[in-house]
């Protein structure tokens, strides 16, 4: 079983900071990073570090999973970038169900499989109450 | 057609920081609030706050959406809580498409079709993309 890595990456601190929460609830967790591209701030050096990042893994024999907030936008075409370029799985439309999936499983299961498991509980986590008055 | 309120709650700053990613996208916007839970915080502080906002949203005739991170945990209490006693809708699983989708749509569409939107948005976001290696 190969040892899965995260990346996140998305417009401002939302990916650090629902890394950060994630490992409220879950603990805190190893090979696991969060980016942030701020207004103004050079695209171009954010995707050198993600790459970076990446590189690092792999040469742990790391199998790396990069989330992404949406389709669309810099971070995101920072993660089809390492999509063309390395071996990776891109994740989007993170949410805090997926991670908590994503901590949960990642040890018991092959990449694939995880990748489906964040899928169907990141999706199941969305749901609607509406009240009765 | 009723204008529409959001209050978003999670663990620590997750909540707040997708709020301003969103407005980094979307531009700053009008009855948008993010509360967050960080350890130690006193859980019914936080509550009555949330109910202090509500109460605030209602009095100026707003709809009142409230997004949480996930079903379980201090903040979904508080906003089953909220949903128990007040006429709102509470969506889980928050996550940028679903922000975008919400702040797109809250002007032309009634609530519940606002609601079937932003599901319907948030759960189309997530995807994933593998490599051709």
């Amino acid at each position: 079983m190969s040892k899965k890595a995260v990346m996140a990456i998305a417009h401002g601190n939302f990916a650090i900071e629902l890394l950060k929460s994630a490992e409220m609830i879950m603990g805190e967790q190893e090979d696991a990073l969060a980016l942030g591209l701020n207004p103004g701030e050079d695209v171009e050096a954010l995707r050198n570090q993600a790459e970076k990042i990446l590189l690092n893994y792999q040469q742990e024999g790391k199998d790396t999973i990069v989330l992404v907030d949406l389709l669309g936008g810099s971070p995101s075409n920072i993660g089809l970038y390492l999509l063309k370029k390395y071996e990776i799985s891109l994740v989007t439309g993170m949410n805090m169900m997926m991670l908590i999936e994503l901590f949960s499983s990642r040890d018991f299961e092959e990449t694939d499989a995880l990748l489906d498991k964040m899928i169907t509980a990141g999706v199941a986590g969305i749901q609607k109450f509406i009240g009765n008055h």
